[in-house]
């Protein structure tokens, strides 16, 4: 049996950080781990920024909520999981991602949580687990299913090494570049080309009858 | 971050090969581990038997495309994954449980994979792994995620030892007895209610922040 992961942002919906922050005005909410490489310290800042605002999860998901996925997202998601099994892996957090997934008929994301108080404030987060994409989808082959990955960034990469397949989905050049051993796709019907192909080299079974 | 974990048949849709049975009017298609108890045995004779008949994995996806959920199992599946994340494991085969995944809004369903001839002829089987449920719950445990498991009978017994919370949904009494370790739930608003209870007791985060 075949399953599909994908990485969220920037393959069926916008960057969460970037739109937060246009829509706030907070321009520091547009740094990332480029920006400021220990994640720890990253997210402390943006915690600190929205604190200091005022800014409480229910803000930020009001924000969220006027987001839609990327174009084409929603139709792709749909043919895909009439054809195989789905499940988006994500450094995002359930509570950001809860009103954009509605907008994909709920398929299963496996991401971050972020730790709220009573009062609705953000305190902190709990990741799911350390370079927590890669390992789903080792523990995903240790099931018996032949994985597919497709992210856009450096921190899917080690996902797309442990997958049967990876795809690169409107990565960078140097990207592509620096890892020629994946396959590319720029649009959501070359994306599900790629997964096509993939399902068709279905290793012939042991075959008992 | 949760994950429920729920089997399929008698919890989300009928028994798939008793419809068969009684759809095909082949009585014997009803056999099940309880008449042989050898799992390889029973599907080599269920296959024997189609063959017999002539019949090919079309007839047996039309009349289960005639099949409905179980009453109420949409609205407790669309509920459900709007306020968690969940994945069906199942010991069907994924060709079968196809028209029936559609009409559930295709939620995420690892289970096994019929082999089928160019001339649509189910020629055997290939199992995802050997008590694929329980490995399941425990490689999705070992990601990082708190697992809720509900199914119905002994064969879900494994997955829901394995789980952090097992919940038998209208499993006989004797089972219930034998097993009074885990919760019971007779209806999907007792299931959901157990379900609720369980994400409600998500342990107080190390809180980074």
């Amino acid at each position: 049996m075949e399953l599909v992961c994908l990485d969220l942002e920037g393959v069926l919906v916008p960057e969460i950080w970037i739109a937060v922050s246009e829509k706030t005005g907070i321009k520091e909410l547009r740094l990332t781990t480029r920006d400021i490489s220990d994640y720890d310290e990253l997210m402390a800042h943006r915690l600190g920024l929205l604190d200091s605002q005022n800014i409480r999860l229910k803000d930020i998901q009001e924000v969220i909520g006027k987001l839609t996925p990327l174009e084409g997202a929603l139709e792709f998601t749909r043919r895909l999981r009439s054809e195989t099994q789905l499940v988006i892996l994500s450094d995002t957090f359930e509570q950001f991602a809860a009103p954009l997934m509605r907008k994909l008929d709920f398929p299963t994301l496996f991401c971050n949580t972020l730790d709220v108080d009573k009062d609705d404030r953000i305190i902190g987060y709990t990741l799911r687990q350390p370079d927590g994409k890669r390992k789903a989808v080792e523990a995903f082959r240790s099931m018996g299913l032949r994985v597919f990955a497709a992210g856009d960034s450096y921190n899917d990469i080690t996902m797309l090494q442990a997958a049967d397949q990876g795809l690169l989905f409107r990565a960078p050049d140097s990207i592509k570049e620096e890892f020629p051993q994946f396959l590319a796709a720029e649009d959501h019907s070359a994306l599900l080309e790629g997964i096509r192909d993939f399902l068709c080299a279905r290793p012939m079974a042991a075959g008992k009858s």
